[in-house]
Protein backbone atom coordinates (compact mmCIF):
# COMPACT_ATOMS: atom_id res chain seq x y z
CA UNK A 1 0.00 0.00 0.00
CA UNK A 2 1.25 3.22 -0.86
CA UNK A 3 2.54 5.70 1.99
CA UNK A 4 0.13 8.43 2.24
CA UNK A 5 1.23 11.76 0.54
CA UNK A 6 1.07 13.80 3.38
CA UNK A 7 2.75 11.04 5.78
CA UNK A 8 5.68 11.16 3.49
CA UNK A 9 6.20 15.33 3.66
CA UNK A 10 6.12 15.13 7.31
CA UNK A 11 8.90 11.90 7.15
CA UNK A 12 11.00 13.95 4.86
CA UNK A 13 10.93 16.92 7.35
CA UNK A 14 11.51 14.90 10.10
CA UNK A 15 14.78 13.39 8.51
CA UNK A 16 16.14 17.20 7.57
CA UNK A 17 15.78 18.46 10.80
CA UNK A 18 17.11 15.12 12.15
CA UNK A 19 20.24 16.33 9.92
CA UNK A 20 20.38 19.28 11.14
CA UNK A 21 20.19 18.62 14.65
CA UNK A 22 22.57 15.35 14.48
CA UNK A 23 25.01 17.44 12.87
CA UNK A 24 25.32 20.26 15.25
CA UNK A 25 24.16 18.33 18.72
CA UNK A 26 25.11 14.94 18.76
CA UNK A 27 23.05 11.90 18.93
CA UNK A 28 22.94 12.78 22.84
CA UNK A 29 22.59 16.11 23.10
CA UNK A 30 19.66 16.16 20.53
CA UNK A 31 16.05 15.17 21.47
CA UNK A 32 13.25 13.81 20.05
CA UNK A 33 11.04 16.27 21.40
CA UNK A 34 12.78 19.34 19.88
CA UNK A 35 12.45 17.93 16.66
CA UNK A 36 9.11 16.88 16.65
CA UNK A 37 7.74 20.26 17.39
CA UNK A 38 9.95 22.05 14.72
CA UNK A 39 7.98 19.59 12.56
CA UNK A 40 4.89 20.47 14.50
CA UNK A 41 4.24 16.31 14.94
CA UNK A 42 2.42 15.62 17.85
CA UNK A 43 4.99 13.68 20.35
CA UNK A 44 2.60 10.37 19.96
CA UNK A 45 3.12 10.07 16.24
CA UNK A 46 6.61 9.76 16.22
CA UNK A 47 6.45 5.71 16.33
CA UNK A 48 4.29 6.25 12.96
CA UNK A 49 7.46 6.80 11.23
CA UNK A 50 10.12 4.97 13.10
CA UNK A 51 10.67 2.54 15.78
CA UNK A 52 13.05 3.77 17.99
CA UNK A 53 15.44 6.98 18.24
CA UNK A 54 18.28 4.77 16.90
CA UNK A 55 16.14 3.51 14.34
CA UNK A 56 15.44 7.20 13.19
CA UNK A 57 19.85 8.24 13.57
CA UNK A 58 19.83 4.90 11.11
CA UNK A 59 17.55 6.60 8.60
CA UNK A 60 19.56 10.04 9.15
CA UNK A 61 22.67 8.86 8.47
CA UNK A 62 21.29 7.27 5.10
CA UNK A 63 19.26 10.39 4.16
CA UNK A 64 22.50 12.78 5.08
CA UNK A 65 24.52 10.49 2.90
CA UNK A 66 22.61 10.51 -0.17
CA UNK A 67 22.34 14.26 -0.21
CA UNK A 68 25.86 14.20 0.53
CA UNK A 69 27.10 11.82 -2.22
CA UNK A 70 24.33 13.68 -4.59
CA UNK A 71 26.45 16.86 -3.78
CA UNK A 72 29.64 14.44 -4.82
CA UNK A 73 28.43 13.16 -7.59
CA UNK A 74 27.44 16.62 -9.24
CA UNK A 75 31.19 18.12 -8.73
CA UNK A 76 32.60 15.27 -10.22
CA UNK A 77 30.38 15.17 -13.19
CA UNK A 78 30.89 18.54 -13.98
CA UNK A 79 34.06 18.12 -14.42
CA UNK A 80 34.75 15.32 -16.27
CA UNK A 81 37.48 16.38 -18.08
CA UNK A 82 39.23 18.48 -15.68
CA UNK A 83 42.79 17.01 -13.74
CA UNK A 84 41.45 15.10 -11.03
CA UNK A 85 43.25 17.36 -8.37
CA UNK A 86 41.48 20.01 -9.23
CA UNK A 87 38.15 18.19 -8.62
CA UNK A 88 39.84 16.96 -5.15
CA UNK A 89 40.56 20.40 -4.33
CA UNK A 90 37.12 21.98 -5.51
CA UNK A 91 35.42 19.46 -3.30
CA UNK A 92 37.41 20.26 0.19
CA UNK A 93 37.66 24.17 -0.42
CA UNK A 94 33.95 24.17 -1.29
CA UNK A 95 32.90 22.21 1.87
CA UNK A 96 35.10 24.14 4.18
CA UNK A 97 33.82 27.55 3.26
CA UNK A 98 30.59 25.68 4.36
CA UNK A 99 31.31 24.97 7.23
CA UNK A 100 33.09 28.32 7.83
CA UNK A 101 29.74 30.21 6.73
CA UNK A 102 28.04 28.27 9.44
CA UNK A 103 30.00 29.39 11.87
CA UNK A 104 32.07 26.00 12.19
CA UNK A 105 29.10 24.53 14.59
CA UNK A 106 28.45 21.36 11.45
CA UNK A 107 31.02 19.54 9.95
CA UNK A 108 30.48 15.81 8.53
CA UNK A 109 27.66 14.04 10.65
CA UNK A 110 29.24 10.67 9.97
CA UNK A 111 32.62 11.79 11.41
CA UNK A 112 30.64 13.32 14.17
CA UNK A 113 28.46 9.81 14.75
CA UNK A 114 31.03 7.84 14.16
CA UNK A 115 32.79 9.30 17.56
CA UNK A 116 29.89 9.63 19.27
CA UNK A 117 27.87 6.23 18.74
CA UNK A 118 29.24 3.97 16.47
CA UNK A 119 30.69 1.68 19.67
CA UNK A 120 27.39 1.87 21.37
CA UNK A 121 24.96 0.84 18.50
CA UNK A 122 25.80 -1.49 16.01
CA UNK A 123 22.83 -0.22 13.73
CA UNK A 124 24.30 2.87 13.47
CA UNK A 125 27.35 1.57 13.17
CA UNK A 126 26.57 -0.66 9.99
CA UNK A 127 24.91 2.28 8.19
CA UNK A 128 28.12 4.83 9.08
CA UNK A 129 30.33 2.09 7.37
CA UNK A 130 27.94 1.88 4.42
CA UNK A 131 28.39 5.72 3.92
CA UNK A 132 31.89 5.29 4.73
CA UNK A 133 32.65 2.95 1.92
CA UNK A 134 30.11 4.66 -0.44
CA UNK A 135 32.25 8.19 -0.23
CA UNK A 136 35.72 6.08 -0.63
CA UNK A 137 34.33 4.49 -3.59
CA UNK A 138 34.10 7.95 -5.25
CA UNK A 139 37.42 9.04 -3.78
CA UNK A 140 39.38 6.26 -5.37
CA UNK A 141 37.86 6.49 -8.62
CA UNK A 142 39.17 10.34 -8.31
CA UNK A 143 42.23 8.89 -7.17
CA UNK A 144 42.85 5.88 -9.77
CA UNK A 145 41.71 9.17 -12.55
CA UNK A 146 44.51 11.16 -11.30
CA UNK A 147 46.98 8.58 -11.28
CA UNK A 148 45.90 7.88 -14.78
CA UNK A 149 46.27 11.64 -15.60
CA UNK A 150 50.32 11.54 -14.39
CA UNK A 151 49.40 13.85 -11.54
CA UNK A 152 49.81 11.06 -8.49
CA UNK A 153 52.07 8.69 -7.45
CA UNK A 154 51.60 5.14 -7.99
CA UNK A 155 53.58 3.70 -5.45
CA UNK A 156 50.39 2.36 -3.71
CA UNK A 157 47.08 1.90 -4.80
CA UNK A 158 43.91 4.44 -5.52
CA UNK A 159 42.07 2.46 -2.73
CA UNK A 160 44.81 3.12 -0.24
CA UNK A 161 45.43 6.59 -1.01
CA UNK A 162 41.63 7.33 -1.22
CA UNK A 163 41.32 5.80 2.34
CA UNK A 164 44.22 8.07 3.67
CA UNK A 165 42.50 11.06 2.25
CA UNK A 166 39.47 10.45 3.66
CA UNK A 167 41.11 9.87 7.01
CA UNK A 168 43.14 13.46 6.24
CA UNK A 169 39.72 14.78 5.58
CA UNK A 170 37.86 13.72 8.77
CA UNK A 171 40.70 14.64 10.95
CA UNK A 172 41.07 18.11 9.39
CA UNK A 173 37.32 18.60 10.53
CA UNK A 174 38.22 17.88 14.41
CA UNK A 175 41.44 20.11 13.77
CA UNK A 176 38.76 23.00 12.42
CA UNK A 177 36.34 22.42 15.26
CA UNK A 178 39.65 22.92 17.78
CA UNK A 179 40.48 25.67 16.06
CA UNK A 180 37.96 27.56 15.06
CA UNK A 181 39.06 28.35 11.97
CA UNK A 182 39.47 26.42 8.55
CA UNK A 183 42.99 27.73 8.12
CA UNK A 184 45.04 24.55 10.12
CA UNK A 185 42.39 22.23 8.11
CA UNK A 186 43.07 23.92 4.79
CA UNK A 187 46.86 24.05 5.29
CA UNK A 188 46.90 20.66 5.79
CA UNK A 189 44.52 19.24 3.30
CA UNK A 190 46.75 21.40 0.87
CA UNK A 191 50.11 18.93 2.02
CA UNK A 192 47.87 15.87 1.52
CA UNK A 193 47.53 16.94 -2.02
CA UNK A 194 51.21 17.26 -1.98
CA UNK A 195 51.77 14.31 -0.55
CA UNK A 196 49.68 12.51 -3.23
CA UNK A 197 51.39 14.01 -6.23
CA UNK A 198 54.25 12.02 -8.13
CA UNK A 199 57.81 13.44 -6.64
CA UNK A 200 59.69 15.40 -8.47
CA UNK B 1 44.82 26.95 52.28
CA UNK B 2 45.67 23.09 51.31
CA UNK B 3 43.07 20.91 50.46
CA UNK B 4 42.24 18.21 52.56
CA UNK B 5 43.74 14.79 51.97
CA UNK B 6 40.45 12.53 51.57
CA UNK B 7 39.42 15.46 49.20
CA UNK B 8 41.86 15.31 46.67
CA UNK B 9 42.00 11.72 46.49
CA UNK B 10 38.17 11.87 46.01
CA UNK B 11 38.67 14.61 43.39
CA UNK B 12 41.16 12.21 41.86
CA UNK B 13 38.40 8.91 41.57
CA UNK B 14 36.22 11.55 40.04
CA UNK B 15 38.53 12.47 37.41
CA UNK B 16 39.97 9.11 36.44
CA UNK B 17 35.93 7.66 36.48
CA UNK B 18 35.21 10.90 34.23
CA UNK B 19 37.94 9.91 31.71
CA UNK B 20 36.56 6.80 31.50
CA UNK B 21 33.20 7.54 31.17
CA UNK B 22 33.55 10.56 28.55
CA UNK B 23 36.40 8.49 26.16
CA UNK B 24 33.46 5.72 26.22
CA UNK B 25 30.19 7.38 26.28
CA UNK B 26 30.69 10.89 25.12
CA UNK B 27 29.93 14.54 27.06
CA UNK B 28 25.95 14.37 26.58
CA UNK B 29 25.61 10.52 27.05
CA UNK B 30 27.33 10.60 30.43
CA UNK B 31 25.33 11.55 33.78
CA UNK B 32 26.69 12.99 36.41
CA UNK B 33 24.98 10.66 38.79
CA UNK B 34 26.57 7.32 37.23
CA UNK B 35 30.18 8.79 37.90
CA UNK B 36 29.17 10.06 41.41
CA UNK B 37 27.50 6.66 42.07
CA UNK B 38 30.78 4.80 40.76
CA UNK B 39 33.30 6.86 42.93
CA UNK B 40 30.22 6.04 46.23
CA UNK B 41 30.25 10.41 46.48
CA UNK B 42 26.63 11.82 47.55
CA UNK B 43 24.96 13.62 44.94
CA UNK B 44 24.83 16.84 46.44
CA UNK B 45 29.06 16.17 47.00
CA UNK B 46 30.02 16.78 43.67
CA UNK B 47 29.43 20.61 43.86
CA UNK B 48 32.07 20.62 46.33
CA UNK B 49 34.45 19.60 43.37
CA UNK B 50 33.28 21.25 40.33
CA UNK B 51 31.10 24.11 39.35
CA UNK B 52 29.64 22.73 36.49
CA UNK B 53 29.67 19.84 34.02
CA UNK B 54 31.17 21.95 31.62
CA UNK B 55 34.11 22.85 33.93
CA UNK B 56 34.25 18.90 35.12
CA UNK B 57 35.06 18.28 31.66
CA UNK B 58 37.28 20.85 31.45
CA UNK B 59 39.07 18.82 34.20
CA UNK B 60 38.95 15.44 32.75
CA UNK B 61 40.51 16.97 29.65
CA UNK B 62 43.41 18.31 31.34
CA UNK B 63 43.78 15.03 33.74
CA UNK B 64 43.51 12.93 30.33
CA UNK B 65 45.83 15.11 28.34
CA UNK B 66 48.83 14.89 31.52
CA UNK B 67 48.23 11.12 31.30
CA UNK B 68 48.43 10.98 27.56
CA UNK B 69 51.55 13.36 27.06
CA UNK B 70 53.42 11.42 30.15
CA UNK B 71 52.99 7.89 28.00
CA UNK B 72 53.87 9.48 25.26
CA UNK B 73 57.33 11.70 26.39
CA UNK B 74 58.44 8.10 28.11
CA UNK B 75 57.89 6.64 24.23
CA UNK B 76 60.18 8.96 23.32
CA UNK B 77 62.88 9.51 26.25
CA UNK B 78 63.14 5.52 26.27
CA UNK B 79 63.96 5.78 22.09
CA UNK B 80 66.14 8.67 22.33
CA UNK B 81 68.77 7.14 19.76
CA UNK B 82 66.30 5.00 17.74
CA UNK B 83 64.93 6.48 14.01
CA UNK B 84 62.37 8.90 14.36
CA UNK B 85 60.23 6.59 12.25
CA UNK B 86 60.41 3.46 14.55
CA UNK B 87 59.62 6.12 17.52
CA UNK B 88 56.80 6.75 15.71
CA UNK B 89 54.93 3.26 14.50
CA UNK B 90 55.83 2.17 17.99
CA UNK B 91 53.45 4.93 19.46
CA UNK B 92 50.80 4.44 16.90
CA UNK B 93 50.98 0.15 16.76
CA UNK B 94 51.13 0.11 20.55
CA UNK B 95 47.88 2.45 20.74
CA UNK B 96 46.36 0.67 18.23
CA UNK B 97 47.05 -2.49 20.02
CA UNK B 98 45.49 -1.04 23.38
CA UNK B 99 42.00 0.27 21.56
CA UNK B 100 41.57 -3.18 19.94
CA UNK B 101 42.13 -5.12 23.56
CA UNK B 102 39.16 -2.52 24.80
CA UNK B 103 37.13 -4.00 21.84
CA UNK B 104 37.05 -0.17 20.34
CA UNK B 105 35.13 1.66 22.79
CA UNK B 106 37.36 4.15 23.90
CA UNK B 107 39.90 5.96 20.70
CA UNK B 108 40.72 9.48 21.90
CA UNK B 109 39.31 11.38 24.43
CA UNK B 110 40.03 14.26 22.87
CA UNK B 111 39.00 13.55 19.38
CA UNK B 112 36.03 12.29 20.53
CA UNK B 113 34.79 15.42 22.75
CA UNK B 114 36.51 18.01 19.70
CA UNK B 115 33.62 16.31 17.35
CA UNK B 116 31.24 16.26 20.07
CA UNK B 117 31.12 19.63 22.05
CA UNK B 118 34.16 22.25 20.78
CA UNK B 119 31.01 24.37 18.75
CA UNK B 120 28.93 24.05 21.73
CA UNK B 121 31.20 24.40 24.77
CA UNK B 122 34.54 27.11 24.72
CA UNK B 123 35.63 26.29 27.59
CA UNK B 124 35.76 22.31 26.64
CA UNK B 125 37.38 23.97 23.21
CA UNK B 126 39.91 25.65 24.74
CA UNK B 127 41.06 22.60 27.02
CA UNK B 128 40.99 20.73 24.10
CA UNK B 129 43.14 23.13 21.44
CA UNK B 130 45.55 23.34 24.69
CA UNK B 131 45.91 19.67 24.65
CA UNK B 132 45.59 19.69 20.69
CA UNK B 133 48.87 21.78 20.74
CA UNK B 134 50.79 19.82 23.22
CA UNK B 135 51.02 16.90 21.30
CA UNK B 136 51.28 19.06 17.95
CA UNK B 137 54.58 19.96 19.63
CA UNK B 138 55.79 16.76 20.85
CA UNK B 139 54.90 15.15 17.25
CA UNK B 140 57.01 18.11 15.48
CA UNK B 141 59.86 17.29 17.35
CA UNK B 142 59.54 13.78 16.16
CA UNK B 143 59.39 14.72 12.48
CA UNK B 144 62.32 17.07 12.89
CA UNK B 145 63.97 14.31 14.40
CA UNK B 146 63.13 11.48 11.28
CA UNK B 147 64.25 14.91 9.05
CA UNK B 148 67.60 15.42 10.90
CA UNK B 149 68.17 11.60 10.52
CA UNK B 150 67.68 11.69 6.93
CA UNK B 151 64.54 9.67 7.04
CA UNK B 152 61.33 12.35 6.38
CA UNK B 153 61.22 14.57 3.54
CA UNK B 154 62.14 18.18 3.77
CA UNK B 155 59.94 19.80 1.26
CA UNK B 156 57.28 20.97 4.49
CA UNK B 157 58.05 21.93 7.52
CA UNK B 158 57.91 19.49 10.53
CA UNK B 159 55.22 21.85 11.88
CA UNK B 160 52.56 21.36 8.89
CA UNK B 161 54.09 17.19 8.56
CA UNK B 162 52.90 16.84 12.21
CA UNK B 163 49.86 18.42 11.83
CA UNK B 164 49.09 16.02 9.02
CA UNK B 165 50.26 13.24 11.06
CA UNK B 166 47.68 14.65 13.47
CA UNK B 167 44.86 14.45 11.82
CA UNK B 168 45.78 11.03 10.05
CA UNK B 169 45.88 9.55 13.00
CA UNK B 170 42.68 11.13 14.15
CA UNK B 171 40.88 10.44 11.13
CA UNK B 172 42.41 6.60 11.57
CA UNK B 173 40.41 6.32 14.62
CA UNK B 174 37.13 7.18 13.04
CA UNK B 175 37.78 4.44 10.95
CA UNK B 176 38.38 2.02 12.83
CA UNK B 177 35.12 2.74 15.12
CA UNK B 178 33.05 2.66 11.72
CA UNK B 179 34.79 -0.46 10.97
CA UNK B 180 35.20 -2.32 14.29
CA UNK B 181 38.56 -3.21 13.20
CA UNK B 182 42.61 -1.66 13.47
CA UNK B 183 43.33 -3.02 9.89
CA UNK B 184 42.56 -0.51 8.16
CA UNK B 185 43.50 2.46 10.46
CA UNK B 186 46.66 0.34 10.54
CA UNK B 187 47.17 0.54 6.97
CA UNK B 188 46.43 3.69 6.43
CA UNK B 189 48.74 4.84 9.07
CA UNK B 190 51.29 2.47 7.23
CA UNK B 191 50.75 4.32 4.14
CA UNK B 192 51.24 8.03 5.92
CA UNK B 193 54.60 6.86 7.06
CA UNK B 194 55.63 5.73 3.54
CA UNK B 195 54.14 9.50 2.41
CA UNK B 196 56.75 11.05 4.97
CA UNK B 197 59.78 9.48 3.78
CA UNK B 198 62.18 10.82 1.33
CA UNK B 199 61.24 9.67 -2.12
CA UNK B 200 64.01 6.91 -3.23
Amino acid sequence: MARPRRSEKTRQDLLDLGVAALAEKGYNGTGIKEILDSANVPKGSFYNFFKSKEEFAVEIIAHYGEASLAKMDAFISNAEDHPADQVLKTIYQTTLGLIASEDFRKTCLVGSLASEIAASSDACRIALDKQHQQWLQRLEKLVAAGQQQGLFRTDMSSELLAEVFWNQWQGSLLTLKVEKSVDGAKQTLDAMMKLLYIAD
